[in-house]
């Protein structure tokens, strides 16, 4: 497999938390990785460069390059790392049971996470963004939360860990950020605590990122 | 298989975008089912009574009830109907591929359709609501197109109709609402014309809708 010869390349922002969705399938899968940091921030976002561009046209970040193409969108990629390297499975084998973990990743991937990133928060404006976040992050949890209680054993669904915690625990991060109540939504508090320690988790969480800056993990 | 003998159910609006994606899933796959409109805007939107909430705790469309289960979010309904019918497959077998069109999907499902869809735009504003979604649209369109260069044959991906289509027509009747100039996107609007003609789009679409008013007709 081409991936054994040449290491995939993943194009990643230590703190942003579609970055991280890859980086911990990435990390479960235990396929080695080398991480080209793209800075969201660094004069004015080194994702609108014209060589960037040309890796991902929607000017995000997490891309990655592996078996000799550039894959872009982090769901799209997490599905194909689980098409291509079976091993640690990211979706149960039941169709009902991969229906639920799809249906809580897209309550985070399309119902919250694009509300409150980067890009859409400069739009907002600095006075409205952080009430904006909130507001967005806080009805996902909502509904994360109830499809939780129906679904979650140890994880998100059932016993293993899937997609839907590579999802929510990035966006777990996300919220504290926001300084947003997590109390209300105790199965994922749980989930979270569950998943803190977990070697996967660690290693890939933004604090242990080359990029991340030495005064972010104070 | 517990759908031959109850029809599914489908929470639908006509207007919607992510339900008319699943009714052309339905449709391409001749699977016979029944709608149930939920309208977005009647009564502050059926959506958000207390009877939906508990089909869909989003208090959105589509949620799909089948084989004893009820779904929700418009592409995990789309690969569990893929998964359970593989009758006309929404997935091309190739996995770089597969990609692909899950590529486009989700620069539609996360990167474009919750930025403008009605939720958002009533908090938005009135004012803004107009520049704000053509912003997010115009965006959008331009990876996708970027993309298509890249992918597309007759279709999204190659010359069988996808998911990636699935998600593409209806995002071009928002954009057209919303009077986005799609000049600038050729490949977009070469697969939407190749597809206004096609059975299963023509009667999944808004306007053939059971709770279609007769005025959005003319």
């Amino acid at each position: 497999m081409a991936s054994i010869i040449n290491k995939p390349v993943l194009y990643s922002y230590w703190r942003s938390s579609c970055s991280w969705r890859v980086r911990i399938a990435l990390q479960l899968k235990e396929i080695p990785y080398e991480v080209r940091s793209v800075s969201l921030i660094k004069a004015g976002g080194e994702q609108h460069s014209n060589e960037y561009r040309s890796v991902n046209p929607m000017e995000q970040v997490p891309a990655l390059q592996i078996d000799g193409v550039t894959l872009v969108e982090s769901m799209a990629i997490m599905h194909y790392l689980d098409e291509t390297r079976p091993q640690r499975p990211l979706l149960p084998r039941d169709c009902i049971k991969r229906a639920k973990v799809r249906e809580i990743c897209e309550v985070i991937a399309s119902g919250i996470q694009p509300l409150q990133n980067l890009t859409v928060l400069i739009y907002v404006g600095e006075e409205k963004k952080n009430e904006w976040a909130k507001h967005w992050i806080k009805r996902g949890f909502s509904a994360v939360e109830k499809l939780l209680s129906a679904n979650a054993g140890k994880y998100c669904v059932g016993d293993d860990i899937t997609m839907a915690d590579c999802c929510l625990i990035p966006q777990v991060f996300n919220a504290r950020r926001f300084h947003v109540d997590l109390r209300p939504y105790p199965t994922i508090l749980r989930i979270d605590r569950e998943l803190e320690n977990h070697p996967a988790f660690i290693a890939s969480h933004p604090n242990q990122q080359p990029d991340c800056p030495p005064e972010a993990t104070k």
